[in-house]
């Protein structure tokens, strides 16, 4: 194995099918394991994973427990958990966490969403993170940067064990099959992030924007439900696909089955996303509240 | 139990959730049970029917084998066929099949794709279900009619053990999601559905029109797989999406993982439906060819 004993960061990690049923990135992370020459930078190694092989080959999201919120430190070294997910997040913690054995120093996690989110990363508000974010955007404008907690305050997803990097998540696509456009884009996107990498190994980074639009995640909102937790409503059309855009108060939000329209009744005016993923039903989401917000990014620190 | 000796449809059959995943369906039923007026029409029965619980439950297609492939007469004789699905099906023939307790005239079996195949009827090519597709068109006009071979040539779904009525089939939409417009216009073809069954009754049809235009089932294409079965490319990006659109030979068809285009290599001008459609990646399936026929349905007989 090569050393790259003067880089900050020595070793990436590209993750594919933490969710089984996520096509895109599992497909992407084949084909860099076939042609690993596509992934390789002069100043790091990159390392691939199929992190649920199991629910890939079930082409469900996951076996016995979501494997994106087994990654809870306390979680991790509670051994009496022994579902697939949280044996198979142990292992992965144990490789590549920071005691692990190859410990990773940025994670690339490929996601996808029936939400129309379009291409988003999805990082914790750190300097690296926010400067490979606004790295990427240049190159590829229309992508959004989706700031959520840090694990303590939300869920501890694969990318926690790391804390740098992101989470690449591109929509709308149904779980389970392939787009060419979503493919290829994310392939773009993590080439750009690999790139970002080297050059911040290098010390030679392009002078950057120094603001960046980031949507901060401040809650989330489930769908109308009756006693027995069954939903009461959907999506209403006008909202269905409109991620990112502005939800004022007043606005149509859900549509029940016999036709009648619930409004939003927030007093601020936010940004959903993730609006009717298919996988957060079971988790009491129906979409995701951010604000939008401009903040300053801290300039490249050199090596 | 109400009966209606003078007509010739004395039951019909609405079935959702024949694949638990495509909640468009079992979303329509379930709000018919609970107002089952909704459903009713003078001159016949109406009977809902989730048809695979286990599978609603559980958000997946089937459990242990896809229930929409278990109806050939042979196998709903063979009682050591005893997964999950092939017992429900041998329960739900028993029931409403032609020599079960109720057995259904007409049935109405409500699906949804992740193909872009918007509002179409799957039927078999009978006098019936053309001129009650005829119908439902009439009312919508963008309705399309996808005809499918006989059980004997093709598969025996659920709707085989009637042979009358239709496949209400809608798309695109991701799997394990509700789209509000997509729940709705479903509800609607149901509702015109029955009121056909309704108007054949009472031998007080409207004047249709005698030419319908049908998409005719000749075949399919699977992806391009390696030697070990694996997909080596995605539906190309012009193609996606594309249902019902013609496609001519030398139109390209595939997109290969490294980038080379693959084109359709047929003679004849075909339009495919089904595109991409999550589910037949297990069966072989990238896309399901037909032929765009002008057809003289026979007139409407009275009762």
């Amino acid at each position: 194995m090569t050393s790259y004993p003067s880089s900050r960061f020595q070793r990436v990690l590209i993750v594919g099918a933490t969710h089984g049923n996520e096509l895109t990135g599992a497909y992407v992370v084949q084909k860099l394991q076939r042609s690993p020459t596509l992934a390789q930078r002069p100043t790091f190694e990159t390392i691939t994973l199929i992190a649920n092989p199991k629910a890939l080959a079930a082409v469900r999201r996951y076996i016995d427990t979501d494997l994106n919120r087994c990654f809870r430190p306390q979680d991790l070294q509670d051994v009496t958990r022994c579902t697939y997910e949280e044996v198979r997040s142990r292992n992965i913690n144990n490789r590549f966490g920071k005691d692990g054995e190859t410990p990773a120093d940025v994670i690339l996690d490929l996601h996808s969403t029936t939400a129309a989110m379009g291409l988003t990363l999805i990082t914790y508000r750190r300097p690296f993170n926010l400067q490979l974010a606004s790295y990427v955007q240049q190159q590829v404008p229309s992508v959004k940067v989706l700031v959520v907690p840090e694990p303590e305050q939300g869920y501890a997803g694969l990318r926690s064990i790391c804390g740098l990097g992101c989470t690449i998540e591109v929509g709308p696509i149904a779980t389970g099959i392939l787009q060419a456009d979503l493919f290829q884009q994310t392939e773009t996107l993590v080439h750009h992030a690999l790139n970002y990498v080297d050059h911040a190994n290098q010390g030679k980074m392009p002078k950057g924007n120094s603001e960046l639009t980031v949507y901060q995640q401040i809650g989330s909102i489930d769908y109308p439900r009756d006693e027995d937790h069954q939903l009461r409503a959907m999506i209403h059309p006008q909202r269905q696909f409109q991620d990112y855009k502005p939800l004022y108060p007043g606005d149509p939000l859900f549509l029940s089955f016999e036709g009648d329209r619930i409004d939003y009744s927030g007093d601020e005016v936010v940004y959903p996303v993730f609006i009717n993923e298919a996988a957060y039903y079971e988790k009491g989401i129906a979409m995701i509240l951010t604000r939008k917000q401009q903040i300053l990014i801290d300039p490249i620190e050199p090596r």
